[in-house]
C-alpha cells in the first residue's frame, strides 16, 4: 500500500512577523485561501487514502494540524519530542509505518512547499511510487531547474536506470550543496543536474535498512522505540531516546551516502517559497510593480510588496521594500535582504522581545 | 495690560500617522514630554497671566485644550465655528481682547512651534511688546536664518526704526512667499531676511484697525459679531457670519499690505516642526544615524526614523526611511518625500480610509 508521511514540524523564520514560532509557515495561507499544509494534503487526494496520510509534527503544532486537515485521521499524526532534523523523523515516521506494512511505499513530502500543477505532480508521482515499489530504491524528484538558483541543492543524474509509469527514472550520481553563482550556472546549462526537492519515495523497510547501513546510531534509537510501540511506555521511551538522537537531515545522513538512489524529473511548478519575495510569482502586481495584500494605499511606490490584515499601511517614495504587519510586529525589510530575516529574529530575541517571535 | 492669542485650530496632516483629524500636531508631544499646545503656553510664564491667555481653535479641540492647558481659564478658549485661516481668527480674537481692553498689546503665536532657548524668546518678546505698545506698528519676530530654507516665507529688514529693551526693531520692507533655493540662499547671504514666524504682537485697536483699512469684508462680519458679543444671540451670529468670511491669511490679508510693520530678529532655536524629518534635530540617533522612539529593532538600518508606541518595529537592510505606527496605521516613507505626506491623505480618502485619518 501507498503511505504519506508530511513533514510538517519546521519551524521557519523567514515569514516572521507572520509565521511565529506557534504558527510556521506550513499552517499560513501565503497562496490563495488553503494554507501549505492543506494544500500539501489536498494534492495527495485520489492518490493516498487519508486514512495512509501521516504528518510528522511537533507537539505545539498538532493542534493546527487536526484543525487544518481533520480527514488525517488522529491517531496518523506522529507527535516528535523534540526537533532533531530530517533523518530522525524519517526514522520515527518509517518505524510507524512499518509496524502497520513493512513493505509499504512511503512518499515523503516537506509540508511547505508550492507545486502549481498538481496533475503533472501526481505523474511524476505515480512514476516515483512504482520505482519505490520494487523495493531497492531510494528514489526521488528532482526538478527540472529553471534558473541557476543558489538557495537549493542539487543532483546530478546519472544514466537511465528505467522508466515507470512513463516517468525516466535516472541513477542519482550525487548530492551537491547549494552552489555559487557560477556553479549554478553551470548546472543549469548542462542539463544533468536537478533541484533536490525534498521530496522521498521509498519502501518503509528500505529506508529502515539503510538508516542501519549509514546511521547506526539512529537506528539503535528507532529500535527502542519500536520495542515500545504499542505498551504503555511508547512516549516515555520515545521522549528519552529522541534528545540523543543525532541532529542531521536525512539528505546528509543518508541520501549523499547512499549508492541506489533514483532520481525521477519533475517539472511541475514546483517551489520551496523561501522567503516574502517567493510569493511575487503568486500574486497580482499594479502597473508599478507592487503587491498590496491587505489595506493600505501605495504612493509613488515601486516594486514593493505589503502585507498587512490589521492595519492600514501607506507607503511613500519608496522602492523594493517588503512591509509586512503582523500581530504586535511591523518588519519593512530591503527585497535584498528578504534571505536574512533571521538577523531580526536574532535582534529581537536579544532585545528580549521573545514574545513576538 | 498685555495677552496672548494662541492659534491652536490647525489640522496639519504632516504627522500623520500620528497626527489625526481629531488630533493634530499641537496637541501632540513630538519632541519632549509635553505638547506642541503646552510648551507654546508654557513659555509664557512670567509674561503673561494665565487668565490673559487666549487659546483659538476649533469645537472639535476644545475638549483637548481644557485637558491640556487647565491653567487658561475656560472662558479665554475661543471657538470658531470653521476654520477660515488665520486673518478671520486673528481678527475675532482682536475684537474679544477688544471688548476687554482695547488698548491691550496681543502677542500671536502659533500653537505648534518649536523654541529651544525660551530666555532667549521672552527677552525678544519683551523687546517687541514695548514697540507694539506705542499703538503705531504692527509688530513681528522675525527669525535670523541659519540655513537656505526653502520651505518659509521671508521679511526683508529695512532701516532701523529704534531699539526696544534692547532688541533692535527694523522697518520691514516686505513679506515674501517661500522662495526657490537660489533666492533663498541669496537671502541668507544678504543677512537682510528673517524667516516670517507667524508671531506677530500688536495692539488689539491697531490690529482692528488695519483689518478695517485692508480687509474691509473681514472688518464688517467682524462688526457684527462684535454687536453680539455678550448677548444670546452671539453663537448664532458668530456661526452665521464667520462661514462667509475670507478664508486667506492675516500675511496676506494684512501684513504684506501694511507700510507700519516692525520687524525685532529672534535666534533662539526656533522650528516651526514642519514634518517627521525636523524631529531628527531633538532625538538621540545611534552610531547608523537612526532614531527609534518606542519599541523596535533597527538591523543594517541607516539614518532611518522609526516611531511606534505600540507595535514592534523591525526593519531590515534600509535607509533613509521614516516608519511610523500610529492607530490603526503604518507610514512607510522615504525621507525626502516627508513633506508629502498629504498624498498620502489624499490616496487614502479617495480609497475610503477616513476613519484613519
Amino acid at each position: 500500500m501507498v503511505y504519506a508521511v508530511v513533514m510538517a514540524g519546521g519551524s521557519g523564520q523567514r515569514f516572521w512577523p507572520k509565521s511565529r514560532q506557534e504558527m510556521p509557515k506550513q499552517f499560513l495561507s501565503l497562496v490563495g485561501e488553503r494554507t501549505m499544509l492543506q494544500r500539501t494534503v489536498g494534492r495527495l487526494k485520489g492518490f493516498v487514502n487519508p486514512d495512509g496520510i501521516y504528518i510528522i509534527t511537533a507537539a505545539l503544532y498538532t493542534g493546527l494540524v487536526l484543525q487544518q486537515v481533520p480527514e488525517v485521521p488522529t491517531e496518523n499524526i506522529i507527535t516528535e519530542p523534540y526537533g532533531r532534523d530530517t533523518a530522525a523523523a524519517v526514522g520515527l515516521a518509517a518505524i510507524t509505518v512499518a509496524a502497520r506494512d513493512p513493505e509499504g511505499v512511503m512518499i515523503v513530502l516537506p509540508a511547505d512547499h508550492f507545486i502549481a500543477d498538481e496533475e503533472r505532480f501526481r505523474n511524476v508521482l505515480k512514476g516515483a511510487v512504482a520505482a519505490a515499489g520494487e523495493g531497492e530504491h531510494l528514489v526521488t524528484i528532482g526538478i527540472t531547474p529553471s534558473r541557476p538558483e543558489t538557495g537549493f541543492g542539487y543532483i546530478a543524474r546519472g544514466r537511465l536506470h528505467g522508466t515507470f509509469a512513463g516517468i525516466p527514472a535516472y541513477i542519482a550520481e550525487g548530492f551537491t550543496e547549494k552552489p555559487d553563482l557560477e556553479r549554478a550556472r553551470q548546472y543549469l546549462a548542462s542539463g544533468n543536474y536537478f533541484w533536490n526537492s525534498g521530496m522521498f519515495i521509498w519502501r518503509a523497510d528500505l529506508i529502515i535498512r539503510m538508516i542501519r547501513e549509514y546511521m547506526p546510531e539512529l537506528y539503535a534509537g528507532l529500535q527502542k522505540i519500536q520495542a515500545a510501540m504499542g505498551s504503555g511506555q511508547y512516549r516515555d521511551v520515545l521522549n528519552g531516546v529522541y534528545s540523543g538522537l543525532p541532529k542531521i537531515s536525512i539528505d546528509y545522513g543518508v541520501m549523499e551516502k547512499a549508492t541506489n538512489v533514483l532520481v525521477l524529473p519533475g517539472s511541475f511548478g514546483w517551489d520551496d517559497v523561501g522567503s516574502w519575495t517567493a510569493l511575487e510569482a503568486y500574486k497580482v502586481k499594479d502597473r508599478q510593480g507592487n503587491i498590496l495584500e491587505g489595506k493600505g494605499v501605495l504612493v509613488d511606490t515601486q516594486n514593493t510588496l505589503v502585507f498587512s490584515s490589521e492595519k492600514v499601511v501607506a507607503t511613500l517614495g519608496v522602492k523594493d521594500l517588503i512591509v509586512v504587519v503582523g500581530g504586535d510586529s511591523v518588519l519593512v525589510c530591503h527585497k535584498k535582504k528578504a534571505q536574512e530575516i533571521k538577523k531580526v529574529i536574532n535582534a529581537l530575541q536579544e532585545q528580549g522581545y521573545q514574545e513576538i517571535l
